[in-house]
């Protein structure tokens, strides 16, 4: 939680965190402004202090919605430092950074840097600094950064912004269940009105179309994906495939609040009309998986113990895991489950081999995502819901909705 | 153009380029892959080699719809290194870098490294390296980096996918006119059915449905602002606010394809019903430098010279500019124009001051953006296309639209 931030600074020996970047699609950026139309702005947080905005002069209104002390950027002017440093753009960048730090009273100490932007710009901005100019040092992390640590608890608000993206995606789930059982089947397929089959890629686009409905952005696109490439977690599906009854069809949404705000991530395991004996026996383990993590799921309990309960309950039905095949592409070949928030894949990680012993956090967000793949068969079956660690214990899906395998078509 | 990379690495004496980061949203990935559904890849070219595209086991298919050579990344086993360090998971993703740059054959030399990720992660696992590792020395670049060279000139494939994102914008344009113009006016608002006054919000909300409908995505959101609003460039609208007649409105639309592929960018400001003096006269200032511009541009002029231009019409007709009064928000008040492509800005930028003289290039894309802010008046006029250099002389709008300022309302 934001309220986190200057104890994490504390241990962490921070004076400051400089998030960079965009106000949009910029989850550092978005969680500290509330994200707004900037295009490229600088916030800094000295320990202790309260935030300040730096932005662009014509950004100022947006700026200002932020409620945050705000600052002109342009105040800083490039060209002319630029002239100063002989045309130099990015010595007169760094210096700029270098003046409005000082102005913060920042001219010493650790200063930790976050932010979306390009790997080469934060390469050319950032590295090296405290050689060649005075000023603080520019920290870069790695996963568990400061805010990611921040971001890893959600106040109520969050929760209930998570859970409104998450009611709003299973409506689109709905319909598209009703989409496509309103279909009759001819020689196996699902056809439209005039005969033709309907295909993925129209499906998709309706789905698409149901999110933008409900003031939803899909900025990842959904995976809607049948036969082989349902045996296959993040193949997205091929939009000219058609809809073959008793097949399994993987549907895995993860659209955000516009402008890249809070995600939801939810995945359904579907078989048009009927399902074969051999789709059924794996709905079956994922979903007795799936029941059996989600009521395990506690605060305080590590992270890996329940990838390595779902390895070890998957190995017990038969099936191949990654903890004892590594490189398996059949069998359950991925993470349980991560956090949910700003990011779509964040903190907790349900992984194996994390020598941080990472603890599941009361008010976290996190998937329970278990899933059986065999690629050559043509089938995959995966089962995920978004669900909340309430602090009393116990684990709340924020958008429950139906985890039924057999979607009936009209014959 | 792609095929420029070698020549540009030659120039810039670089051995390798590496992009890191996700396979949508991400430009350099987008460029040189087309665009997959890869949560986290790395794509490395090698001096007059093919590129070589590194992604997870799980995205194995939708790397291989690059039709790039690719290697599975997690045959690199993080969690094997990380053991190996002691559970240093920052050291273990360091020394998988260098060993598969080494299995590439690049084990010295000058690597810039690119891509969107976050700037944190960019420095701890790219900066520094060279003392404490073996392997090549990773570059960062500002503004002008080698992709954003290349990207500048475009392929006849790559404007007619601009093109074709503009058609669509336009259309949408459209729409909201005709949405505007078939309400009625009570009070100087404009209305609905049940008297109740329409909103910026409520046209924004259907704006965004009818890009949706025609397959483009608006990560960015729209700017649809009215009075004071329009008078500051970037405040994209507040949506309680009524729609007043004879108000100037100014409508910037900026929508790419899905998966942020290539972008297109446009505005129009209108009037509702009528425009009153002030407005017409700013409108007509607007228009002029704008086909003055429009007439004037042609590959091989420099950039900064057209930025000057617009400066010096805009201060002949009595308004201020950023040229002489680089602090104003009043008049002119920034660049004439900037490079669209997989980025919404790139290169070339259209702005004063800049000690390097970078000329309009044949085959770039660019958007003529003149404007008028008067924002304590209430004011503001801007006119935007995007438009193709044509190698022989000349700008082409990609996707004409009519630049009219009153739009008639029903009485």
């Amino acid at each position: 939680m934001i309220d986190q931030i200057d104890s994490l600074m504390q241990e962490r020996q921070l004076e400051a965190v400089i998030v960079v970047g965009p106000g949009q699609h910029n989850p550092p950026m978005v969680y500290l402004t509330g994200g707004a139309h900037l295009t490229d702005a600088m916030l800094v947080k000295l320990l202790n202090r309260p935030p300040v905005l730096f932005h662009r002069t014509m950004e100022r209104d947006e700026a200002a919605k932020s409620g945050l002390d705000c600052r002109d950027l342009d105040a800083y002017r490039l060209e002319d430092l630029a002239r100063r440093f002989g045309g130099d753009m990015l010595r007169a960048v760094r210096e700029r950074n270098r003046l409005l730090l000082k102005d913060l009273g920042l001219e010493a100490g650790r200063a930790v840097v976050c932010g979306k932007i390009d790997a080469g710009t934060a390469l050319a901005v950032y590295a090296g600094g405290s050689d060649e100019i005075p000023g603080p040092a520019f920290i870069g992390e790695l996963g568990d950064s400061i805010l990611q640590a921040a971001m890893e608890t959600k106040e109520p608000a969050e929760i209930e912004r998570i859970r409104s993206v998450g009611l709003k995606t299973t409506a689109v789930i709905g319909q598209a269940a009703d989409f496509l059982s309103g279909h009759r089947s001819k020689n196996g397929l699902l056809v439209k009105s005039d005969g033709d089959p309907l295909t993925i890629g129209e499906v998709k686009r309706r789905m698409n179309l149901w999110l933008a409905e409900r003031g939803l952005e899909n900025p990842e696109g959904t995976i809607f994906a049948i036969g082989h490439d349902a045996g296959v977690p993040h193949s997205t599906g091929r939009d000219g495939d058609p809809l073959r009854l008793g097949q399994t069809i993987v549907l895995d949404m993860f659209p955000c609040e516009p402008g890249g705000g809070y995600y939801y991530d939810i995945t359904r395991t579907w078989c048009l009309g009927f399902a074969p004996e051999e789709a059924e026996k794996l709905y079956a383990d994922v979903l007795s998986v799936f029941q059996q993590v989600m009521q395990e799921l506690r605060p305080g309990e590590s992270c890996q113990s329940y990838q390595e309960l779902a390895c070890q309950l998957f190995r017990s039905k038969g099936h191949p895991t990654i903890q004892e095949a590594p490189n398996t592409t059949d069998g359950f070949v991925h993470s349980l489950g991560h956090g949910v928030g700003l990011y779509l894949h964040e903190r907790p990680f349900f992984r194996l081999g994390s020598s941080q012993k990472q603890l599941l956090q009361p008010d976290s967000i996190v998937t329970v995502e278990p899933g059986l793949y065999y690629p050559e068969r043509g089938l995959g079956v995966r089962l995920e819901d978004t669900c909340w660690i309430r602090p009393e214990g116990g684990a709340e899906t924020l958008a429950p909705y139906p985890l039924d395998l057999v979607l009936p078509v009209t014959k």
